[in-house]
């Protein structure tokens, strides 16, 4: 198993293979909230990269979960909170979904042979899956407008970790050692660590702190969102 | 002073603000070699992305610098290793230059305000230049075929310290903060550090790691090479 980190959508083309497993990520906070809508029993999550689209859907009766610059928009249900998701309301539900860097990520691994939705949220139950049906793993880090970000590039070294105690790895290059390095350090106080990274002063200046904390607990739920390319929905995988 | 670090060639548009000071860094070796060059007497260095324009250059009865995947190429009088070029040969001299990431670089960041050339090798003349007038210096890596490196982003976090001891600086995203992170856990034996890194293991394989622990070295030069604009040259600067 060869395991990769692309830390931006932008560069994903010179990281991609044929055959690769992508998986998308974006620790704050959206593949989180994502893995917490389907874990709360939402049908499937529809990914759209402009707000209009949003808006369409929001018309023609979708419910829609919609952030920019870390807010929610106004005309949406629910922003990128994972704790907007209530059960309650997401339930069966098919959830349209865009925010500022995750969706774009999304895009861009859109035609590898497989595409998963990562976080701290569902790292073990996605590190055994990759370990039974990939040869080569690439984290497409969603970072912050195409700049790379801290908090992903740690789930990249800690899903390294993940993967190594379940069986042998071979890094695919720098972009996953630099990962790893900074794992190393940041893992006995993640939540410490990354309050020196530009996100975490986005979140505490939005007066979403909480969610910081939440999106870097481990295993909180045991799906791993899985993309259909056919219908371009992601749904849960037990 | 504020300092940012992108980390591939292909994030710069992401990266430019108006106004700034580019450093493209290619450690190993091309930013190390131009240096180098222009330290032991050459008059000039131009650079050019294309194999074919180093050929014609070579046909006008130029001296040719050329590699590619780390090895001279046939037709060129010097390869990407700073010992080849010595001050007999190079002295007076205009060098044309081309390398497989290194001349990318200096592609992206040609429309900033300044560009320099920055290694270990001028660390600290380049702090000093830049303290005095730069207000947001964005040290652009060069990497592989725009992957990111970890000798390039190693670079970073020792310019970052080189600049801190001279005045106060504001890091200008999570990317010179990872790289800052990486140094502290590389410093106390950088080449040790660095022998898990891709680009060394290709040194080894071309037999040229003696490269590797010269292009290391701090402060082996006292020159800042700048590139000028209106004639695409870059000269060296006491």
């Amino acid at each position: 198993m060869t395991l990769d980190l692309c830390p931006s959508p932008a560069l994903y083309p010179f990281y991609r293979k044929v055959n690769d497993t992508v998986i998308v990520v974006d620790i704050f906070r959206a593949s989180t909230t994502m893995c917490t809508m389907l874990h709360n029993g939402a049908a499937a999550i529809i990914t759209v990269p402009a707000i209009e689209d949003a808006i369409q859907y929001k018309s023609a009766g979708f419910l829609v979960g919609a952030e920019r610059q870390t807010r929610k928009c106004d005309f949406a249900d629910f922003g990128n909170s994972p704790f907007d998701y209530r059960r309650e309301k997401v339930l069966g539900k098919e959830i349209v979904f865009t925010t500022t860097n995750g969706t774009m990520a999304i895009e861009m691994g859109r035609e590898s042979r497989m595409l998963y939705i990562g976080a701290f949220s569902n790292i073990d139950v996605l590190a055994n899956r990759c370990m039974k049906d990939s040869d080569r793993v690439v984290i497409l880090c969603a970072g912050w407008h195409n700049r790379i970000n801290m908090e992903d590039t740690l789930f990249g070294g800690a899903f390294a970790e993940a993967l190594s105690c379940r069986g042998e790895i071979t890094h695919g290059s720098d972009a996953i050692k630099i990962a790893t390095e900074l794992w190393q350090k940041a893992k006995n106080d993640p939540l410490g660590y990354l309050q020196k990274s530009d996100h975490y002063q986005r979140l505490i200046n939005n007066g979403v702190e909480d969610d910081a904390a939440y999106c870097l607990q481990h295993n909180t739920v045991t799906v791993v969102p899985v993309y259909n390319s056919a219908d371009k929905k992601i749904r849960a995988s037990v």
